[in-house]
């Protein structure tokens, strides 16, 4: 096979697939399995096909929003995964996060890679409707994983009512009706016992 | 919460996590895990983005090659994953699969429902440049990750070189690069040992 670039590609497509084994604090619902990066993503990308209808922007770029979604987590291959709660943890997140898209995205050929990283940056920033929308269902995903795993994550030390809301903050300009969801359902999970009040 | 739509759509995404929980025959890289059918969907779904320029039909739309790898295994919840290289198990898979996507994809609203079933049948017809495609990379991506862990699944029994060509007989077509790649891989594969040539 003399196709560099082809070999390029696959060689980042074998590469991702460590995706499969950056887990995540939340567990797949009915199990006690931690999730990792490569299931949520795919969740998160189904979710911005089926919920694109709440983003307050009408005019968002669903396929540039599927895209960040399936893309946003890869710098965890070398960079980890931060749990959100954890304060020193998120200290130098994005200074590791950048080493890791320099490094992984060189992977691919040049016009590609920065396409990734340029997705990735974007959503990193989070000021175009399509990024927001994306951290909008980051947000909400593990909510719902954790609302229907009675609280597993919620439970981790230091982990309040008010924190979770704080964290969800962003979807009650983006998505009004999602956050509508996200206040019902952390109230909910207050009177169950999933979550701490505070 | 009163907004009957959005409650069907979380009650969907509730459901397709087990998608997680459905595991097919090929590992994941470096380990003995077994993937599961959420990651395969998602690396399926990063592919798309990147190989779309090997696919012959050149005004391809790629959301949609997208959307289908991101939603084509959903009826495996119900039906559960089909060994490719097992006749039996094939002979009655549409049929469960059939009334697999009557269940699951009623539980969305109706104008989704209808979306993500007209997107799977499309899948299944495999009659479309985007359907032909994302076949295409439904067939690679676990070519390369037999050819990553040694041929893991190739060494089930009745597994053949031969047998792995055809299965891969759709990129001949469809996308001639890629299929060069499989071809060559075929080959070294079986140099290696890690595929019976016959």
């Amino acid at each position: 096979m003399d196709n560099e670039r082809l070999l390029k590609q696959i060689k980042f497509i074998v590469e991702i697939d460590k995706m499969k084994q950056i887990f995540r604090q939340n567990v797949v619902i009915g199990t006690s399995r931690n999730e990792n990066d490569a299931e949520h993503s795919w969740h998160l990308a189904v979710m911005a096909m089926l919920l694109s209808e709440y983003a307050v922007e009408k005019d968002i770029d669903i396929f540039k929003v599927v895209k960040i979604v399936l893309i946003h987590d890869l710098v965890e291959i070398y960079a980890g995964d931060t749990f959100c709660y954890d304060e020193k943890g998120n200290e130098d997140k994005l200074d590791r996060e950048k080493c890791a898209a320099e490094r992984l995205f060189n992977i691919l050929p040049e016009d590609q890679g920065n396409e990734i990283k340029n997705l990735w940056v974007e959503y990193e920033d989070v000021k175009t409707p399509e990024s927001c929308f994306a951290a909008c269902l980051d947000r909400i995903q593990p909510l719902i994983l954790n609302y229907n795993t009675c609280g597993h994550t919620w439970k981790k030390p230091g982990v309040t009512s008010e924190k979770v809301l704080k964290r969800n903050a962003i979807l009650e300009e983006n998505a009004p009706e999602l956050w509508q969801y996200v206040k019902e359902t952390i109230e909910d999970s207050v009177k169950k016992g999933y979550l701490i009040k505070n």
